[in-house]
């Protein structure tokens, strides 16, 4: 591009380097258009696989990609890593914590966080995965949890730390339980002497009647088969109704129960970002209880035609109102769908290729239409649930489904067939080689691990005790 | 093992799951004795790697193996995890925070730390490499000093940013001036675009008279050749005499002068674990003034022949009263040859392997000998010095040396042929992928940022300046 043009050019601003955000940023690559895409993080998480690096299994950079390794050679885009705080949509303008940012066309794509229902308190007791700081912090304390009763605190304390519970029986739920499963009775089962992995309990709680409640009724059950075969204990229709440092109040029909457990993890509820209210506050559009931004057919905000929302951010109502569901392929597609309609804009009409003026809506535009290609959800090895349009299978083939759609994935933005290999190097020796434990460490082993109080317990080793011959 | 005999196995404890100590352990497999291995941490760390993690190429779970993985097999091991803080050699215990343990044997290896020689404010702004939090805490340093930049401060500041210097010209400090050189000049060179990458300096800062001071002279003169070539700035006989934020003050003959540098790791001293200091107040042992305990010809404390002190840990008299260097080699080795004596003693006085009594020292042992079977520094990609015997040469065949020795002892433990596999995908893409910057934000952008001290600033994107088409 000559200099001349280049300032003249139509001004593509993407908050967020997500699936939405990155594909939309991919998918202007060709276009007259310059692009600068802000995210907070330097790197793209592949969410989809978190929840391995939340149980030893990948590390961080197995899943994550520098945003401007990503775009490094699109050099129509700027990644700027920065943090939006509000938007002016008077003067085209996103505000950032220390700066500001003229757009033509804004996209907003900043995703969703845990949702605790009104029970904030709990985050701090009940992490909940999205970042990688939250799956290192759930992976030092699963595998704290099995560290500390090995020092032999007594029975009911080595029961409550090795009693896991997981709230939420949705895709995430089902993974976390499925590889902690996995981790309890396979992967760690030479590591320690003191302790029996056996009495591993991990239970698996959901408030509606089945686990995956977006799945067909028999891919669920197919799903509580597989994870009951791992040693998971899923109760359905039940409530969690507090959360304290290791216990955990239950309600289901008309019973009331605690659970001593040291660890619990929260899958849950989620929550669109902050830049759902903000951006109601500026425009006026609506959003939904979950705080997701309700979006017009062509995924712009009513009577804001040069902003879009995309992904977990955007509510938009598909068949009878249901808005799509919070996965990578709904939002891929819609980062997809708003780069072709900019590229529409701008060539149809050239005067909106200036940088003076917004685009003006074009009426004609087809309205967005997501292309369900099916619902994946993985629960271990060898185990998962697929629904391919009307094909709905379980077991070893739906989990080479799986595997291959993420593994593809994954490959698309860096070739990271090394993961390929760390998993078949997994899946042959059910080796979770990145099972460290970083960071602070949750329990301080004085108070914890010395069940009445003392400061000081003689340590029994595993010899010293009684039926322990191994 | 029946559990009548097992309860009177001699017991060793080994503190501690570097190099020494796990490898005495290893070698301990086969030897009728009990064994406990002691480590603060869960996984032995590969510490001649971390450079790596620190600059991006590898990950954490790359170079660091679960320790009750690498013994999970070896039956008459328990791996605890736990923090010695004293020993009390009159009833052979070892003092934990939270408990105690008899032994009958003591093996003690935990290491070195950082030595800022009584600075110890600068490990606030000049973090040395020696656990994956520093590494991790490098990384984000180094990564975030190319983001601030991009947001173009001014020109000053913006050079601040991009100064790097490295203090200590010893391998760690080679390896990470080269590395840092190699993601400036190579990796990141698609990635900005409104910094000039050619414009990063990198200082390595070494107080004798030449890089590598451990090394022969032209092999010294090779590194530095090598550096320059990387667009390293090697300054040798320079002192630094204060460490500020964003400023150092070098020393060099009779000249003073600052720099302004964001970024300043250490690499200078050593100084010997805490544990040196409780040896020498429990057994009367001497501490050189690196805190390093001297030890006998068999590695033993004298008047304690049953407490070891080996690797970093020990000083040992080697040729003309010169300590034995802190390096793996001579750790792996120390390990072997207590864990040979402690098989010799418990073998030919049966009644040693008694839990009740503790091994006579046998004075027929050979003293310890270090088989040095060479140095090797590695400077970048197809670059390193190596002194192995009498030939000494340096470039792509040392590093093809370097390569084969790191990655034959990390699939010692772990069989980690990936990251084999990630460092020729490193070396032909030139890519390091894992460079994420995880963790707190050592900028917070408001204050670093903005030069004069506004809050909100206008982020010019590339396309506005002047002369910055590509």
């Amino acid at each position: 591009m000559a200099r001349s043009t280049n300032n003249r050019l139509h001004h593509v601003v993407i908050v967020g380097g997500g699936f939405g955000g990155l594909y939309a940023a991919k998918a202007l690559k060709r276009v007259p258009v310059k692009v600068t895409v802000i995210d907070k993080r330097n790197f793209h998480l592949f969410q989809p696989l978190l929840y391995q690096v939340a149980t030893g299994g990948l590390s961080p950079g197995d899943i994550a990609t520098p945003l401007r390794a990503v775009l490094s050679r699109q050099r129509n885009t700027l990644v700027l890593k920065g943090e939006v705080v509000d938007i002016d949509p008077a003067q085209a303008k996103v505000i950032l914590q220390d700066g500001e940012l003229n757009y033509n066309t804004l996209i907003v794509a900043t995703g969703s966080s845990h949702h605790y229902f009104g029970h904030d308190e709990w985050s701090q007791v009940a992490p909940g995965l999205k970042t990688v700081e939250d799956a290192l912090d759930i992976r030092r304390r699963v595998l704290l949890a099995f560290e500390a009763p090995e020092r032999e605190p007594g029975p009911e304390r080595r029961q409550a730390l090795m009693t896991f519970v997981i709230v939420g029986g949705g895709p995430t739920g089902v993974e976390l339980a499925g590889a902690i499963a996995e981790l309890a009775h396979s992967t760690l089962k030479d590591d320690f002497r003191n302790i029996n992995l056996a009495e591993t309990q991990i239970l698996l709680l959901e408030g509606t009647d089945r686990i995956l409640p977006a799945y067909p009724p028999e891919l669920s059950a197919e799903a509580e088969a597989s994870l009951t075969r791992l040693g998971v204990t899923v109760r359905t229709e039940c409530l969690v109704t507090d959360i304290e440092n290791n216990e955990v109040t239950l309600s289901s029909s008309d019973q009331v129960k605690q659970i001593q457990a040291h660890t619990v993890l929260w899958a849950a509820g989620m929550k669109a970002s902050g830049m759902g209210q903000v951006l109601a506050d500026r425009t006026g559009a609506e959003v939904d209880r979950a705080g997701r931004v309700m979006v017009e057919p062509d995924l712009s905000i009513a009577d804001h035609p040069n902003i879009f929302v995309i992904g977990d951010l955007a509510h938009f109502a598909h068949q009878g109102g249901v808005p799509l569901p919070g996965v990578a392929p709904v939002a891929t597609q819609q980062g997809r769908y708003v780069a072709d309609l900019i590229q529409t804009r701008v060539t149809q009409n050239p005067s909106s290729s200036r940088q003076v003026r917004a685009p003006g809506k074009d009426e004609s535009a087809p309205a967005f239409h997501y292309r369900d290609k099916g619902s994946l959800a993985v629960i271990g090895r060898n185990a998962a649930v697929a629904e391919l349009g009307r094909l709905k299978f379980a077991g070893f083939l739906a989990w080479l489904v799986w595997v291959f759609v993420h593994i593809g994935y994954l490959i698309e933005f860096d070739n990271k067939l090394l993961v390929l290999i760390q998993w078949a190097w997994n899946y042959f020796t059910r080796e979770r080689g990145a099972r460290l434990i970083t960071g602070v460490d949750p329990f301080p082993p004085a108070e914890s691990t010395a069940p009445d109080g003392l400061p000081v317990m003689t340590i029994m080793p595993f010899w010293t005790k009684t039926g322990s011959e191994r």
